[in-house]
Parts: C-alpha cells; structure tokens; sequence
C-alpha cells in the first residue's frame, strides 16, 4: 500500500494548535475532535518509521516578516485580537507537539500560509526524494489539510487523505471538506488500510 | 464597493462546461443551477464593463501537452472515457460560451488546472495592473472557483465571490464550498453588493 | 544524442527580433550575428522533427497587461521611448518568424518575462511530457537563453545550450553569457552533437 | 537613496564559502576577491542597520532531502566529490560567518538552489514589507547574485548591486557577470551611493 515514492506530511501538530495551552484552546477552539485523533496519527507515523517512508513535518510560522496583506485585511474586520498569535517563530506555541516530535532523519518544511505548498521548499524536496504520492495527516481538515490536498493534487501528485488522522474544530467542516475532496482531488481512506 | 485594484474574473465559462451540446451535458452533468445563474453573471459583467473594471477570463484548457500524471492516475482508475474530453485547444467547446464573449480590452489567461493561479500568468498580470482584490464568478463553485479563491486568498489578493454568480452541477457541493470558504478564504456576498 | 525525455525549446524567434522589418532591426540593434545563426537553428529543428522530439515556441508578449512596473521604472530612466513596443499580441512583430513556424503538434508558450519558466505554462507541460532534458536556442544569448537556462536548471532539468543556435546583438555578450553558463547551468555544445 | 520599501539581502555569507577552513577554500577555490570585500560588505549592513533598512540573509543548504536530479547528473559527470558538501544543515560550515551574524530583528531565508527565489519564501517576505527594490552583496558574483538579480528583477522587484560588495572566485567571472547585469536587470554601483 505504501511503496517507493510515497512521503507522509503531518501538518500543522504544533502546541498552538494541539495543546490544552495552546492559542487554539485558549481562544476557545473546540479540541475534542483534533485530541481523538491523536492516537490514529500516532499510530500511522509508527507504521511509516517502522516502513521507512519519507517523513515531513510541514510546521506555521507567523511574524511580522509574513503577514498577509489580505490576512491583515480579512482578521481586522472580524476584529480579531492579534495580541494572541498562532505560532510565533521561538515560541513554546510554534513548536511541535510531543508526540509527533521529529527524527532526526525527518525533514520540517515551513510555511506561512495553509497551503504546505505555496511559497515553501515542499515541491523541490518531494521531487528531489523522487516522491508522487503524498498522505496527509493532521490539522484542520478544511483549512491546510484541503488547501495543501488541493494544491499537491494541481502539482501533480497523488493525494491520499486518511480520514481519521485529519480533524478540525469542526465537526461539520471537516466531514463537508472530506466529501468536496473525495475522488477529486484525494482518496479518502481510514488509515487502517496502509496497517497490515 | 468596487474601488481602484479590483478585477473581476470569469471562470471557466466555455461552451463544454456551459452549452446543452458541451462536454458537461453530453455526460450527463446537471446544467440546471449552472444555467439560471447566467444572467446573473451576466448582470455584473455588464456592470462592472460600465465601471471599467478590469475583466479577466480564465478558461481551462486541455490537452497532451499538459495532462497531469495525477489526473491521469486518478481518472485511469475511475475507468472514465477519455474519448470525449473537455476543452480541447481549438475546439468549439474550448471557445468562451456567447453570452460572456471578452471584449477586445479584457484579458484571456489559459490555465491547465483547475486553480486560475497555478502555472499560469494571472498573478503576474494582476500586479501589473496594480489589483489587489478579486471577485470571481463563473463554474464549478466547488472545485475552480473554490480552488482560486483559497489560492488567490494565499496570494495576498482579497477576495469576493458572489454566491449567485457561481453554479456546480451538484447543488449541496456548491453549498458546501461556499460554506467552506467564507471567513477564511474569502468574503461570500450577494452580486447586489456591486450593483446600484 | 537525444533520447525520450528531451525537448526542444525555441526563443523569442518572432518578427520584431528577427525580421529587418521588425522593432529591434528598426531601433539600431545589430542583427547580424541573429541572421546568421538562423540557418543552424532551422537545420537543427528539423532534425528534431525528424527524430520526434517534443519541440515548444517560447515567445514573448508584452502589453499593458503584463507591465513589469521594474521594467517601467528602469525604462522609464533611460528614456526609451515605448512608442515602439516589441511583441504586442496580435500585431505581425509578434508573429513567429517564417522560418520557424511550428507545426500542428508542437506547442506555444507565452512569456511576459525574459525567463520562458517564469509565470508560464512550461514547467507544467516539460513534466506533464515527462522531459528531464532541455536544448534551447534562440534569442538573446545573454538575456532570454541565459534566463531561461539558469532557471531550467535549478527547476531539475539538464539544460544543453548548442552556442551556434543562439545569438546575441552583441558579440562580446553572447560569448561572456556562454562562458558563465558553460559548467555551471548549462552543457554548452556544437549543434553538430545532435547531428548524425 | 534607500527610502522605505528597500531590502538589503546577504546571499550565502557563510563559513563554507567565506572561512580558510571552510569547504570553498579547502577545495582550492581562491579567496582572495571574496576576502577582500569583506569589510565593504560589513560597512554597507552596518549603514543599513541603521537606517533601519530591512535586512534579509539568503543562505545556502544542501542535503539529500533537496539534491537536485540535474545537479547530481553534472556532478557524477565532472566527477566532482561528494565526500566535501557545502552548508550541510546542523554544520559549522552551515553557519552565517561571523561577521555577518544576524540580529534578532533580521530574517534568515533558506535556499537549496542558487537563485534566492526559487522555491523560497523570499518574494512572500518581501511582498508582506512592501519593499519594491532589493541590493544585493555577498557571493559569488556570477552565480548566486546574478541569479537572484535576474529572478528579482523578473519578480517586479528594482534591484541594486553594489560591484565592491560583491565577490566571486574568479575575477574575470566577477566582471562579465555584472557587465551582462548591468542595465537589464540591476543597476551597478559602488556601495558609497548608499553611505552619506
């Protein structure tokens, strides 16, 4: 089910995003969801060490240095404080959550939008490791988990979306991004089928 | 509403996609929402003529030269008929659909996927042109209209898209998409906003 | 000497930088080692029509549309007048030069940059024809050629550059361009290397 | 002569290519040119730091994870060895040579390719500054910078190179490349421009 030329990207498994501490719990972001499916990305990770697949962690970082003119735009109409950021570069917040924490023989890729794709090294590091098939596991199913399935689907890559190992604070986006994604842009699979 | 480094951009709108003879309708694709949508794209395409905005059609164009492994994987498997493709260069079902005919000053930009950004020259153009907000309209809201926007929106252009001035061919997809995509990738209005 | 996965890609060989009617021969550029270039180039081409190489017109097209506001400023310093503009779309300066015109099954891309990957289509369809290998000629050596060279290269692609099918205004220009490319970005060769 | 909207980039002011013992100089690459402009660069970004001019760092890293196909091939061909790599992630040869080391207010860019743009977050940091006009200093002359400079200048941006901040291992290549700059992509000038 794997085989050569198969990465798997975890995205997004930061402390602002994972962590009871995090921005996200802090803001009064729903984790149920995101926390149960933990273990399923636990577990799927463990498989892809133990099968020797390509691993990439495709991290945020957000400054000064990358805010979005249209972001800026978009978060001050809805009034949205910025005195709580998402993963400030150095901070506990943009670091990966434990459980998820690299290898040393895994590569992090950061980004600064929800696309792993756009403006990033992803492209040239999948193509220099003769990758065309990516799974993506992680978070928010509609937010990254689309935008990067989507984008690496137009670059010409295989997308698998195992759908127990995305989750969003959302029960109701993540099942609608699922279903816009399935069988045009991913496959949508329980991760079960890439465990003997 | 519509201000100095607006465009609007056409989708998409060609006879395969549109037309009762096209590719779309031929296999059975639903036109119905498609096609009451129309004059309403119509509408401010004739508006935003008035107020010169600038006017950009994208439209999809397919063929050997630029068929996506990855499609090519993915439709392989879904065992769909290639013999009838859409919007081959130099067809009739590749030409704009007669009611969205682009005036001599407006823009064509020719895309292989299904985002209006990716490999194609649309960002350059738009900051040549000093734009830095996009309204779109035109097909399928859930996979280019979706897909442009949330690129557009990683791009740093803000961006508008009229719920009534975008179709699909299923109507609980477009619903979806539309549901997806406001407040984070993009402002989701009625067309009356930009009309007097 | 070419095998599966090599393209030919032809540059800028439009009216207005090869024609003595055309906007260069017009504004004083000497086309003298241009016009002698072209009897290697056309001799090479149709070797590769010939062997089935997959060969692609990059050409340039400049308009209001695609205004670099870089190129405005720096135009704008030196007091070039941009009454006579190169390759406008639709006008005959635009055209692809007689001698070069293609054939139903090779491809067109546009460019509205020196570089033939930059905001183009190019990069998609080398990898959508699964080409690992570009020889370039054309126009200008040390302009287009270069360009366009540096970035095939560090997009992954082998980049070969036959120095009799390329040409420069100036002599002294297309020999440094040659030497810095030569080791570094580009195998630079005799044409001959591809002929039997 | 800055005015908002200027970014300094330092391009691969690192040990491997500056330090006798880092890889460059253990290759028998001469250091002489690059050693020798030293002190103007350090001036220029002391000038810079206080004009509070954004200061970016473009360095280099190389490993398997971004090997390039095409490099690879020229390398085997050249029979270059592999045993000495330059800026090896986590290396000491990696590292930013000292006199250029970053403030905490300054923003490093990884690069895998010679041209700063390619497949980085260059343009998206530059664009959320709103910098329009980028000077260039660091090494070598007619590879990294002239890389950067053309895809800059392609990218929109005006670009400068101050000629004696910038410095290659071979004097005449250091020559051609900034004559072939030189008006069509950058504007060459001495350093004292920007130093009152």
């Amino acid at each position: 089910m794997w085989g050569r030329g198969t990465a798997l990207i975890l995205i997004d498994l930061q402390n602002d995003f994972c962590h009871v501490s995090g921005t996200a719990s802090k803001r009064g972001k729903n984790l149920t969801d995101v926390q149960s499916a933990f273990k399923n990305m636990v577990r799927l990770v463990n498989v892809a060490r133990k099968e020797n697949i390509s691993i990439i962690h495709a991290i945020s970082e957000h400054s000064i240095w990358s805010q979005s003119p249209s972001g800026k735009e978009r978060f001050g109409r809805q009034e949205q404080k910025d005195t709580l950021s998402y993963c400030q570069p150095g901070t506990w917040g943009a670091n990966i959550y434990r459980p998820f924490e690299p290898k040393p023989n895994e590569k992090i890729v950061i980004k600064h939008r929800y696309s792993a794709f756009l403006h990033t090294n992803l492209e040239l590091i999948l193509r220099a490791s003769q990758v065309n098939h990516i799974i993506l596991l992680g978070l928010y199913t509609n937010v990254c988990i689309d935008s990067t399935a989507r984008e690496g689907y137009m670059r010409d890559f295989n997308v698998t979306v195992p759908y127990d190992c995305v989750a969003s604070d959302n029960k109701q986006k993540h099942e609608y991004a699922l279903y816009l994604l399935q069988g045009t842009f991913a496959d949508i699979v329980h991760s079960s089928t890439f465990i003997k």
